[in-house]
């Protein structure tokens, strides 16, 4: 692997299973104007939610190997199943430093908590590896926390059915047990959650605050930058989107989770 | 690749995304019970409706091979989404027959029609190939033919909500085209989709009649069989069970489709 650890104007390297992660790459794009992003999307093999731990770490491997052979100086992993089981083979593996999604979201619900009853939502994999409730009880041991898994939630936001009425009818049944445990935060432990924000806190109480890592991450990855004198210091960043299926869908959605345009999309295959 | 084209003790091979290609595999097994099996399931890069052609073909190459050197005589691709995008490109790769599950549908759809109106449910990959829509022409060319994507129903049945509120929602919303043109047959253009048939036909209409392929395909590869002089002659088949992510999946949610216990699972994974 070609590392370019130490290389202040090399990219930021970003993935996730999919368009998801675009989000994060978004929040570092208004919070980092200077950095550069590569981000990989692997529409091919998404959703990560519901597969094993082994093939997760599998193609996590993969993508960081080619992050590294773009030359990036660090890699920001902006899928929460993949940090969840991916995140410390690859702090192991590489020789940039790695952030994931789950840690910036479990300090932020820590902090937003008063009551300290804290909910987690996200996808099977994620629930099962327990890395939220992991996370939070780190932060805050006597934390009580809820968590359940709603994997509906990502093909619904994908139909675009972010306000339709068999997704308050999926919402109202997955959001049950936070309603129930009177949870005042709400970790959106998946990507794809910001995108149900309106509906979900109206299920769940406009009170409950709900936390969407991206911003958070987007403050640790500048974290982690200073401490490695990794930061940019100067000029504007460019931005590089790669997906390892066709570009129809990554132009067709992106610009959903992204905000802005993306014009052009680079396709790099696995397996 | 190593190629058993000729030995009427082989397997049959049968491939499917994921698990919903068992029940086509059970009706074969019903229907032949002196032919072996080798099922593959590529529950690591589930599901194939929305990913690209070119995907599903790269995806479809791979397992053939595989399969092939497992020794089988004949190759079924009991996926709607593969069938529709790669089932050409297998006919001209490979040495042994392969079949797969789009012609048999429209077949028996044309067969079971009074009126000439045929509706198609499917994946978005197979509504957006055309395929159910070419072959029922060819068997019907003045067939009026409806065809919508309804990629919430795999997740639906996935998380086991067969008759749930929410399933009730989306099926309403995506049945409604057909309702309004009135057809009297309905094609199950994906195999995940028979286990919704209560529901399908409480909305639809209980006149509506409703194709689901596995039957037909287990006619079809019988007949196969007989054409190539391939068809195993005595004796009890055995079967084997392949996928391509780890077993927990197949052996929690392979009885919902097989119908029986699935005991052991192999592993193979790509890429």
């Amino acid at each position: 692997m070609v590392s370019s650890a130490g290389n202040r104007a090399a990219p930021i390297g970003i993935f996730d299973s999919g368009l998801g992660g675009l989000t994060v790459a978004h929040a570092i794009m208004r919070q980092l104007p200077a950095e550069s992003l590569v981000y990989f999307g692997d529409t091919a093999r998404v959703p990560y939610g519901p597969k094993s731990p082994d093939t997760v770490r599998r193609y996590s491997h993969e993508i960081a190997a080619y992050l590294l052979e773009q030359g990036v100086k660090a890699i920001v992993v902006a899928c929460n199943t993949a940090t969840a089981h991916a995140l410390p083979m690859l702090e192991r593996e590489l020789d940039v430093p790695v952030i994931g999604v789950v840690e910036p979201g479990a300090r932020a619900a820590v902090r937003a908590s008063r009551s300290g009853r804290i909910g987690v939502i996200a996808t099977a994999g994620t629930i099962k590896s327990g890395a939220y409730v992991r996370a939070i009880h780190a932060e805050a041991p006597d934390a009580r926390v809820t968590a359940r898994a709603c994997p509906l939630f990502v093909p619904l936001v994908e139909e675009g059915w972010i306000n339709h009425d068999a997704t308050w009818s999926v919402a109202q049944e997955y959001l049950a047990p936070f309603v129930h445990d009177e949870v005042d935060t709400l970790v959106l432990g998946c990507t794809h959650y910001p995108l149900l924000k309106p509906l979900i806190g109206e299920i769940i109480g406009r009170d409950v605050r709900l936390i969407d890592s991206a911003e958070e991450t987007a403050l640790d990855t500048q974290r982690m930058l200073a401490e490695h004198s990794l930061a940019a210091t100067s000029g504007e960043g460019t931005y590089r989107f790669v997906a390892s299926d066709d570009q129809q869908q990554f132009l067709a959605l992106g610009q959903r989770f992204f905000g802005d345009t993306i014009e052009r999309v680079e396709i790099r295959t696995f397996g």
